[in-house]
């Protein structure tokens, strides 16, 4: 938080730049994760369902079911096409997207739901390895699917198959992470390079013209934060997993629910060659492609060091990097200084340039 | 449990009527809630995923995530067509839906999460209604809504809209509530007629031929079942809301879980004239047509009197009837003694009736 916040404008308050009219339909844009999304949100669900857990904003909601208990209770549904893409699945990212959005509040993830929009036509070979993989990612991750529906509509009224996850995960005393919790003096840490989700389910389609090797990051990152939370628990105030809308849309998330300036420097966000390759034909900013293995942790300069090192000998952090800092100003706001040393804005993505990446 | 229970053949293990191979597809049957869906069940999810909360077989998992914690989760996709039909929506539906089948473990729900998947084109209309209604249902059964998600496809790709709820609810101390918990001498007992869900989705598409005023008795439980545990709470030993499938299969359901005979009177199971009429007319017996706001209980004879007086002056509990008894024999099996006398055995449905119902 900035000490001098009654002051600034509330940026988050003039950024409603979509309105939603009665006459207006839903386009492609409003799942993208970015400002169409934020709208959507903000116009229609938070007005009717508005408490604490939901206002918040984060990836998961946090709530205190009896004295002593602490959960934070998350879900996702799935529509990613192709369902397989290289290095994952439907079933994977299923479990991995609900795992890692419970880990990003600090909890233990311990249950998900699975539910299946089915069909009609679907091959049984095809849901079968989709649960084999869904199966093989919640065993690494260490949860259990404990409840689960599957409803089958006609042909042409899905894609094959659609998943829902929802994930319970509990939160040891002591831990208060959360995007309002970035202070100024904080470091802003990544677990590795950008993009590799989003290029590599492009390639799947065949969007690219070109192959690459690029595979997707999908990974349960649970064990990760738990190596985070053991070398700093009280310093790490922020964790996010940069997925639809990427990394620029994650950290202008932090900034406005923080009210801090996050400066980052672009010489220091790491992206693989076969990805900036693909985006530089692509016309695309590797800053707003998701990730569905990385996390951005924003975290207290005294024990930054040994957080990054924890991440750096754990599974999904060899890569880790500091890619920048949390100042008061300006409040709301992602700067980056460029690699020629200028500084720019990094806004939030404003309409989808990515459908059904997840 | 019946005494001779290891003479019995295992009926659950003769009931697998319908293989799935490989180059097998996926048919509304399977989404049908009855045998086909607890075959995909038993073939697909069940090896995969295993764990005592899932192999249960309830209409929610029970998880205890710390000593002194006792949770039940559950999640349920809705893919209701038409969106909106006589009594309530699919957002009304989504709530209540969840909320009732985490009751029906004995538990009182808390915490809701809404998963969207919205089709490109979607009046934003239509979606304000809809969460209009998901507000009303939540603030009716006092539950928050703690996380949401949205994603958007493209045209052709769903059916408007489709949601997902999960719920998590607390079980106190005491109350062991399951569908294996059925014991010979109990009562079974019905909240009110059936089948009104089932006939007022199919007016509501023009199917019937004819208008009928049946409207849906989607509703949440949970105020109801509070009450119920109030008169005697160790007394109720299974509660389920009899959904997909309708009254019959989830009766079987039952009866094979807790290996006992469930013994019930045409005469006292309480069915609409409309309803009846469009039954008739329609071929289908209201035994299998699907219900969103009545519930199936089992309860120990002698505080069965004071349940079901509770039962009587709660909201949506009016009508309460008994309708049969548990027996040893034949375990796994529903009988019913008919109108003129005789005797039948009820199945579980078979196949789909009513594809889209919730």
């Amino acid at each position: 938080m900035t000490e001098d916040q009654s002051t600034l404008p509330n940026i988050e308050g003039l950024v409603c730049a979509v309105p939603l009219g009665h006459s207006e339909q839903i386009v492609l844009g409003h799942g993208s994760g970015g400002q169409m999304s934020h709208n959507l949100i903000a116009r229609l669900f938070l007005p009717s369902f508005d408490n604490p857990a939901l206002r918040a904003g984060d990836d998961a909601g946090v709530v205190i079911p009896q004295p002593g208990t602490k959960l934070a209770i998350s879900t996702d549904s799935h529509v990613v096409t192709p369902l397989f893409f290289p290095g994952g699945d439907i079933g994977k990212l299923a479990v991995c997207g609900t795992v890692n959005d419970v880990a990003m509040m600090g909890a233990t993830p311990l249950y998900l739901t699975a539910g299946f929009i089915l069909e009609e036509g679907l091959h049984v070979e095809v849901l079968e390895k989709v649960i084999a993989s869904m199966r093989s990612a919640a065993a690494e991750a260490g949860v259990h699917i404990v409840a689960g529906d599957t409803k089958v509509v006609q042909k042409g009224k899905a894609d094959s198959l659609y998943i829902n996850t929802s994930g319970v995960g509990i939160i040891e005393p002591g831990i208060v992470i959360g995007g309002n919790q970035a202070q100024p003096g904080d470091i802003v840490i990544l677990s590795g390079p950008i993009g590799d989700h989003g290029i590599a389910v492009l390639a799947a389609r065949g969007e690219l013209g070109f192959t690459t090797d690029i595979i997707s990051d999908v990974s349960p990152l649970n064990h990760l934060v738990a190596a985070m939370l053991k070398a700093g628990k009280k310093s790490v105030h922020v964790l996010r997993d940069p997925t639809r809308g990427g990394l620029a849309t994650t950290l202008n998330e932090i900034a406005r629910q923080s009210q801090v300036g996050i400066h980052l420097n672009e010489n220091s966000i790491p992206v693989q060659p076969g990805v900036s390759a693909a985006c530089e034909m692509l016309g695309f900013d590797p800053l707003y492609v998701a990730n569905e293995g990385k996390l951005v942790a924003i975290v207290a300069k005294e024990k930054a060091e040994d957080v990054l090192n924890a991440m750096r000998i754990s599974r999904y952090g060899e890569n880790t990097v500091i890619i920048g800092e949390v100042k008061p100003d300006p409040a709301g706001r992602v700067l980056m200084r460029t690699a020629i040393g200028s500084s720019r804005i990094v806004d939030m993505l404003a309409g989808e340039m990515l459908p059904r990446i997840c």
